[in-house]
């Protein structure tokens, strides 16, 4: 099963392609999508939307997993990244990928067993999961990463229930 | 020129075509894009995204014009209209219609040269503009109206300048 994680954002959209099979992930892509900052807002959205599909169409992911957003106390970013965030969760819907959404919570919980764990644990278990040599980059690509590792330990835990 | 103006949201969506010919506002079509509230929300977005379209393959509006989002303080909300406000902006990107965006402020100076004008008398300003009969219902229609007439006023006083 091809998982993609989103790490939504307007400025950065992390993105990180896994397989899952049985108990074990392997990484098959990851990145980031970029928008440039003096660009009008819905051009940067239709990059998103334009790179997504291209991401979508080349990895066919079974199912798509994504950050749920944190509360922000800046309004204009938290419109924002929830701007970027709806281009992403149609771009998915509009091609039949099932979606699931995890809170940083759940994420940290996934990947540590431990829902205190700081940035560097995370990325370090991402590394340690995929067998990677180095923590992905940009840390909008890890998180990326780690949503689609959450999402497959999620499924198999649910299986064994 | 065929003006759309947008109300965005993610459980309605606000919409209203108008035609501005010099000084003056001819209705086209106004109504509402609802979404079930108990359906996942990237489906929501997904009719919100294919209802546009079709808005804006059936007017041919040569502009949009959206309102801009106020600061709400129930974050979960900010973040699902930001998710659906998005989704607008990306329709009409993909479809090359340039956007406006004005906010509440700028809509309500524009219809009735007074920023503190109430619902109410912002309505009777879009039912008078328009020569209609009655106030468009509901709301949400009656806003998207009202700020696609803002942005024919704002069009004007440009070029007067």
């Amino acid at each position: 099963m091809i998982i993609l994680g989103i790490d939504p954002g307007y400025a950065i959209v992390g993105y990180g392609v896994i397989e899952s099979i049985a108990n074990k992930c392997k990484p098959i892509a990851y990145g980031v999508i970029t928008t440039p900052a003096k660009m009008a807002m819905e051009q940067r959205l239709l990059i998103i939307y334009n790179e997504l599909n291209g991401i979508i169409d080349k990895y066919k992911p079974d199912e798509m997993a994504i950050e749920e957003l944190f509360f922000n106390t800046n309004a204009k970013t938290v419109i924002n990244v929830g701007q970027g965030r709806g281009v992403c969760l149609v771009a998915a819907a509009a091609k039949g990928v099932p979606i699931s959404e995890y809170t940083p919570l759940q994420i940290k919980q996934a990947l540590t067993g431990y829902g205190r764990a700081d940035k560097n644990q995370i990325q370090q278990m991402v590394k340690m999961f995929l067998n990677l040599e180095s923590v992905p980059k940009p840390d909008d690509a890890a998180d990326a990463v780690a949503v689609a590792v959450c999402h497959a330990h999620s499924r198999q835990l649910n299986k064994k229930l």
